[in-house]
């Protein structure tokens, strides 16, 4: 099955401990699309400015991301964000942010983004979101992502479109705001009661976790000793995640699980260099093996206890 | 085989959002005997107060735990603590310690504990743990916990300590205090590099974590919508995790992981009623179902995936 992604793509400036680059591609549709073109056909939907160049279109185009929906803006410039990351590499300090084109972008999704039946609301706009759920309207999975500026400034609006889609892939701290609710699973559950069939919780360097309905499923991050960038790893989780979904017959707690565990595998290598230089120069066997390792990081053998006491 | 544990024996005072104790049975050694109860036999090492009544010894006596190493001195008084939880159940407020009879506590091990193979060193000042460490020169396989408060003020004493172990079982503020290094993986490695054979990382909502020096494992918390009263819920695991390994004919990787999953296990009930009350209820048959739902929570299946691009 096709995945169309509708978000930001973006140049980055970023700083962390280990490192400085000044102009990188970046931006949610652009994490997010990479991660997802290892599983499956990609359409991005998005918007950038004249000073786009062929080197950024490459990236795109090695994946084989379909790049017919990204508006061209020629006297404008794409959207820009500057951050910093210190040594609690969970948070960043944003330094500066240049909406420019990102600032009235109105998704235009041509017929073929439209026929995916796998589509991802990256984080823009909820309004905007509803209006491309409701254009998407033969999707079999719609998931989107939101941020807490949504959640304080137009909650009402944010939460008719999460009413609207099959899954939510958003942060605890997010999921906590979006509910009023400290306890994760009760907020998870809060969130699942809007009518949802999934809602993924991105918990950083403790991993992800997934809620169904019926199930409750962990998966750890994968163990680095060196964070290099965290710069679009929520997005490459997600990429990774609704790329596997897409690529299966069925959508079940089983894909679930493993597409959560992709989506873990994606984010724990886009991590590993700045921007998206990692992903893009990802290969299968890299991708299994990895899979394998977290395998091979949860499972334990189940040989019920029973103790003979003798008293 | 047996077990012993030396640590505190305590009366707590709890407040919670949940209710109120004025005092319920606590200490490191009481939670940590009770859960590793349920796996094999146990002698507590300890001191307590003439205000130890008939009804606090009758816990021990349900659990078969061997109360003879616990020192009782008649006009003095029992360890007491007082501590409060808002809606971060994550992190107590101390409102009262009052260290009492523990003030002294100078352990006296008979040659019953002196034989077990397995030991615990519960959070104690670090040169009586080495000092128990010592005296119990057979034993195949030594934990220990600590405590900020012995990593700021003896750090030395403390790292002694730490090489004379073979694993050490702490919470990940615990791991990156002791080693300056923020990172939890370096941590941990940092700490493997005394010589240890297993790093057990404590992440509280998040589960829990092993290092080896050759692997990785990682468990969830189990998810619950309440946790009444966290008070414990360290030793609890730390006690499931060794009385498992006490009860195994080999210690190798496998038994470490299974081990990491019962402390989860019983760590998870601790937390559902106040004190001791919900672990000295417990039976087999609950156990062996909550390691069958950590089972269910965390495992997939392993199926490589490749896409067939077709460009």
């Amino acid at each position: 099955m096709s995945l169309t992604v509708v978000g930001s793509v973006a140049f980055d400036a970023l700083e962390t401990p280990f490192g400085k680059r000044d102009r990188v591609l970046g931006g949610a549709a652009t994490h997010f699309g990479l991660s997802a073109s290892f599983f499956t056909e990609v359409n991005a939907v998005g918007v950038v400015g004249g000073d786009f160049t062929d080197a950024e279109w490459d990236v795109f185009r090695r994946h084989h991301i379909n790049t017919d929906d990204i508006e061209v803006v020629p006297d404008g410039k794409t959207f820009f964000w500057s951050g910093r990351y210190d040594y609690d590499m969970n948070t960043a300090q944003t330094l500066d942010t240049q909406l420019t084109v990102f600032a009235t972008f109105a998704p235009k999704i041509s017929k073929n983004s439209k026929k995916a039946p796998v589509v991802f609301l990256a984080n823009i706009q909820p309004t905007l979101q509803l209006g491309v759920r409701k254009q998407c309207e033969n999707a079999e999975f719609v998931a989107m992502d939101t941020m807490n500026y949504w959640i304080s400034s137009v909650k009402d609006e944010l939460l008719e479109t999460v009413k609207a889609v099959d899954c939510i892939i958003i942060n605890d701290a997010e999921a906590r705001q979006l509910t009023d609710e400290p306890n994760i699973h009760k907020a998870a559950k809060a969130i699942m009661d809007l009518g949802l069939r999934a809602v993924v919780i991105k918990r950083g360097e403790y991993g992800a976790t997934l809620f169904t309905p019926t199930s409750f499923f962990s998966t750890p991050a994968y163990p680095l000793e060196s964070v290099f960038d965290p710069t679009g790893a929520g997005d490459t989780f997600a990429g990774g995640f609704m790329g596997y979904i897409a690529a299966q017959k069925d959508i079940n707690d089983d894909t679930l699980r493993r597409a959560c565990v992709y989506g873990s595998v994606m984010a724990s290598f886009n991590v590993e260099k700045f921007g998206t230089e990692r992903v893009d120069e990802l290969d299968y066997p890299e991708i299994n093996q990895r899979f394998k390792d977290f395998k091979r990081m949860t499972h334990f053998d189940d040989i019920p206890f029973e103790r003979a006491v003798t008293a």
